[in-house]
Formats: C-alpha cells, sequence, structure tokens
C-alpha cells in the first residue's frame, strides 16, 4: 500500500514575523481557506489512505497538528522531541510503515510547499510510485525550473530509467550562484529538488543502512508502533541519540539508482518573502499588498498587515510586514537575512 | 504686565503615527518627561505669571490640556471651535489681553517645539520684551541657522533698532531650496523665523486694523472675556465668521517696523522625523533607536516602536516608526510626505 509521510517539522523562520514558533508556516493561510499542511494532506486524499498516513512534527505543535489534522489519528502524528533534520524523520516513518505492511510505498511530502496544478502532482506521484515498485528505487520529484533560482538545489537528469517520464539521476547539484542557474536553466535536464520522495520503505532501509548507519544503528531501539505503551519512550531515546542529517546529504547524494520524476506543477516552496509575492497577486507596479496597508509612490514591495495599518511610501523592493507583536523591514533582495534578525531577536530575548 | 500666549492648536501630523488628532504633538514627551506644552509653560514661568496666561487649542483638545496645564485656570484655555490658522487665534489672545491690562505684552510662543538652552530662551524673551516696550514694535525671535534647512522660512536682518541685540527686519523670505538656503547661510544676517513673537497687545491690535481688517471687523463681535457667561457663543460667531490667516503672511510680512532679536539657544521645531533624530541621540551608523527596535546592517535610519517590536534589516536614510496602531515606513528625505499618507488614510478611512 502507499502510505503518506508529512513532514511538518521546523516553522518557516525566514517568513517572520508572519510565521512563528508558536505559529509555524505549516500552519498559515497562503493561498485560500486552509493551512498548508492541511492543503498538502487534501491534495493526497485521494491517492492514499489518510487514517494511515504519518506526520512528522515537533513535539510542542502535536496538539496543534492532532486538530488540524482531523482525518489522521493522533497515535500517527508523531511530535519529535528534538529537531534532528529530516533523515531520522524519515527512517523512523520507514520502520513504522515497513513494520506495519512489507511492501510500503512512502510518500515523503514537506508539509509547508504550495503546488498550483494538483491533478499534475497527482500523477507525477502516480507515476513515481510506479517508478519506485517496479525499479526498488529511490524515487524524487523534480521540479522544471522557471528563473535561475539560485535558493535551491538542482538534480541533472540523465538517461531515461526504461518507464516513461522517469529518468536516472545524474547528480545533485548544491544551490549555485546565478550564472551557474542560468547555465543550468540554458543546458535545459536540470530540476529543482523539491524534497518530495516516493520509494519503498524496506528499500530505503536497506539504502540507511548503508548511508546512514549511525541511524539504523539508532532505529534499533524502536520496536514499538505509534500507539504502542512503550512507543513515547523509544521516541526520546530515539532523537536523543540519532546524529541530525538531511535526507539529501545523509541519503540522495550518495546512492547509486536514484531515479527523478520531472514535473511542472506550479510548484514553490515559499522559502522567504520574495516567494510570497510571487503566490499573492501584485499590482500594476509590482506592490503585493494584503491586509490593512496604505502603498503610495513605490515600486516592487511587499506591504502585508494582520493587525494595523501599515503605511509605505517613496520605497522599492522592500518588505514590510506588520503583526500584533512585530514589523519587518527589509530588502527583498536580503530577504534571506530574516534568519539573522531571529537569531539576534531570540539572543537578545534570551532563548 | 507680560503674558504668555501658547498656541496649542494643530496636531503635527507630519510626526504620524507617533503623534496623532488624538495624541497631538504637543502632547507627546519627545525630550524627557514632560509633555512639549508643559515644557513650553514651564520655561516661560519665571517670566509671566502662569494664570494669567492663554491657551489657544482645538476644541476637541481642551479638557486634555486642562489636565496637563494644571497651574492655569481652565477658563483661559480656550478651545477653538475650528482651526482658523494663527492670525485669529493671536488676535483673540490680543483682544482678551488688551481687555485686561492696556499695557498688556504678549509672548506668543507654539506650544510643540524643543529649546536647547532655556535660560538663553528667557534671556532672549526679555530683550524682545524690553523691545517691544521700547519701541512699540512687532518682535520675532530669528533663529541662527546651523545648516541649509528648506523647511523653514527666513528672516533677512538689517540695522540694529538701537537696542543691543535687536535688529530692524528686513525682509520675511519664503521657505528657500538648498541652493538659496545655502546662501542665505555663507550670507549671514539670515535667521530661521521661529514663530515666537513678542508684542504690546495694543500695537499688534492696531496693526491687525490695518493689515487684516476683516479678522479686526469679526473681533468686534467679542466682548466678553474668558469665563464670561456669553463668551462660548461669541467664541463660535468668531470663529465661524473669520478668515483663516496665518500671522506670518497676514501681518508680520506686511507690517512696517518690525524688529527682530536673533538668538541661538538650539530650538528645533520637530517639525517632521528628520527633526526626532536630531533631538534623540543616533548610534555610530547614524540610526536613531527607540523602543523595542533591531537594527541590522543599516545606516542612517530611524527605528522607533512604542508597541513592539520593529526589525530592520539592510536599510539606509529610512524612517521605521511603530504604534499600537499603525507601522509608517518612508525615506528620510520624503518625510514631509507623511501629509500625503495621513490625507490618503482620512479619505480612505471617510473622514
Amino acid at each position: 500500500m502507499t502510505y503518506a509521510v508529512i513532514l511538518a517539522g521546523g516553522w518557516g523562520e525566514r517568513l517572520w514575523p508572519m510565521s512563528t514558533r508558536a505559529r509555524p508556516k505549516q500552519l498559515l493561510s497562503l493561498t485560500g481557506e486552509s493551512t498548508l499542511v492541511g492543503d498538502t494532506l487534501l491534495r493526497i486524499a485521494t491517492l492514499v489512505s489518510l487514517p494511515d498516513a504519518l506526520v512528522m512534527t515537533s513535539g510542542t505543535l502535536k496538539g496543534r497538528m492532532v486538530e488540524e489534522l482531523a482525518p489522521i489519528p493522533a497515535h500517527r502524528i508523531i511530535g519529535e522531541p528534538q529537531a534532528k533534520n529530516t533523515a531520522p524523520a524519515i527512517a523512523l516513518a520507514a520502520k513504522l510503515l515497513a513494520a506495519e505492511d512489507s511492501d510500503a510505498i512512502m510518500v515523503v511530502l514537506p508539509a509547508d510547499h504550495v503546488i498550483g496544478d494538483d491533478d499534475s502532482f497527482r500523477a507525477a506521484i502516480e507515476l513515481a510510485v510506479g517508478a519506485a515498485e517496479t525499479k526498488r528505487a529511490l524515487v524524487t520529484l523534480g521540479i522544471r525550473p522557471t528563473r535561475p533560482e539560485t535558493g535551491y538545489g538542482y538534480i541533472r537528469a540523465g538517461s531515461s530509467c526504461g518507464l516513461d517520464g522517469v529518468f536516472e539521476v545524474e547528480s545533485f547539484e548544491e544551490k549555485p550562484d546565478l550564472e551557474r542557474a542560468e547555465g543550468y536553466i540554458e543546458a535545459g535536464g536540470y530540476f529543482w529538488n523539491s524534497g518530495m520522495f516516493i520509494w519503498r520503505a524496506d528499500v530505503f532501509l536497506a539504502e540507511l543502512e548503508r548511508r546512514l548507519p549511525d541511524v539504523a544503528a539508532a532505529l534499533a531501539g524502536v520496536s514499538c508502533g505509534p500507539g504502542d505503551a512503550g512507543f513515547d519512550d523509544e521516541l526520546v531515546r530515539f532523537y536523543e541519540s540519532v546524529e541530525g542529517v538531511s535526507v539529501d546529504y545523509g541519503i540522495m547524494e550518495k546512492a547509486d539508482g536514484v531515479l527523478v520524476v520531472p514535473t511542472d506543477f506550479g510548484w514553490d516552496d515559499v522559502g522567504a518573502w520574495p516567494a510570497v509575492a510571487r503566490i499573492w497577486p501584485g499590482d500594476d507596479d509590482g506592490n503585493t499588498v494584503r491586509g490593512d496597508a496604505l502603498v503610495m509612490d513605490s515600486s516592487d514591495c511587499i506591504a502585508y498587515s494582520e493587525s494595523g495599518t501599515v503605511a509605505v511610501l517613496g520605497m522599492s523592493g522592500v518588505v514590510v510586514v506588520r503583526t500584533a507583536d512585530a514589523t519587518l523591514v527589509i530588502p527583498k533582495d536580503r530577504a534571506g537575512d530574516v534568519r539573522r534578525i531571529v537569531a539576534a531577536l531570540r539572543t537578545r530575548n534570551g532563548k
């Protein structure tokens, strides 16, 4: 059977102050009524059994996720006691699913991405599930680039694997500089690394054994299933002992025979404020104005208020965001530095 | 006797959102514990009898002023039913004081200016009072310019009037462009028009008769004194009928024999946000940071919060102000355009 594994940890700090630890990005409604994590679940609902999905989130968010993701039983929403990046979370999900179903196929999806065309998305997932079964390979979705983005890693596709629309991965490329990114677009055959993975749980666990034996070893201590009496203690011990590593770095970049399904369904990871301008429509001057915001003599700005009035005059390429607690002002082209603000405020507030 | 006449109308819209109609600039504490209007009163307290002062304010602010200016009896705090600029307010004060004291000398002071050296200020006022008595002239204080400010009118001083430190006014000059302002500084003998006036009430009323006969005629309907039973009705009728005109344009620029006392006591009218940076100390990068504000990789900015956190990164020469109700973001060199924001918000909010 096919199982959804939703990665719903983290909080999207580069979207501060709209996102905060208490109100993380995956619980925001950026495109409509539902939250990003709710959208993620709905999008996959026809392909998997939602009550059998697993959601990996942070311990502090578990309660909120249980409310938000009603179709999923509380015990299948796993609150990670510590943040240890993606490999341990995916490894744990793989072990739990393999124990339930020796033929389990996992569809691993980040909870905080935006997707424009849900039908194309589902078609790509079905193709990838087929490939993961037939080829017993690790499969990832590659997004056809629409701009020379320097904020994403790229996947270089090679020859067809023999299945229509599925290719061998030639290499994973780190986030490039602009010149390199432009080269990728010109050359063709390069795709954004979406962080969406499809594979048999047992195939992944075998690869884990080879590439991240320490993670595999830590996993040996997990013998209960979610909902079993001893599970929470095992969870704490696993996260205490396991090293934090990303599945990209720890597995995908090193594994052999990885496959990619090139896709084109209007994907955005909404990683930072400029992405918000991509998903919220702008005015004729390129200003994205949302909430009680007044923008005069300005261009290419984001002005967003969810509490009180924001007034911006004579600015260009600037992000202005106001929430009940804070106001952010930063040039769009330095939007990644919101992390530095978050870090500085954390230090200042002594936490 | 010498009487203080405090002009405490208006609300300082170019300091929005720190100042608002409900919390006008003259009731803000910009330099210390007291409000600007409170400072204005204290500064003059040794030179006049405070209980005999007159305060001209807007009707909606009268209650607040009565609280703030405890030494002044409520009936001497006059709430103008309509805003009609400075000439009608000063004319009314002149008429009321002349009726009480035929030798009354008025010291007319805006309520929302900042003065660095109170002793020099008082010395200048005493000099001006002496000149107003001896010469029976309209006297104004001129501020020695410290920069080629284009936001103020200038007074060109001529020959000595025969009293030490008091000069005939050669001309009043409109707000100049930068080149002209630089020329004034180079030439010397030009002073900023401070809006502070000293004269005998009867001398002013005679000049009013000549220069603004319509205002003088409207004033004829005022026969009661402040505190008399019929005064409020006369006040309403006076403000209904009188034209709005400034004392600078209506009287000073046209009158003969105007005198100026050049002064140098660290004056600032705090007219707009850049002035706030002059009176609040800045850091090594020229940033003025006040309240819960974090400023990184920025220079020459004002970051002020009185409610919630303000975070500014990678900006230069920008004003960022956050209050409980609003956030303003505007380049320092366009700070005068805050008026346009205020007007646009008023239109939008339908008032």
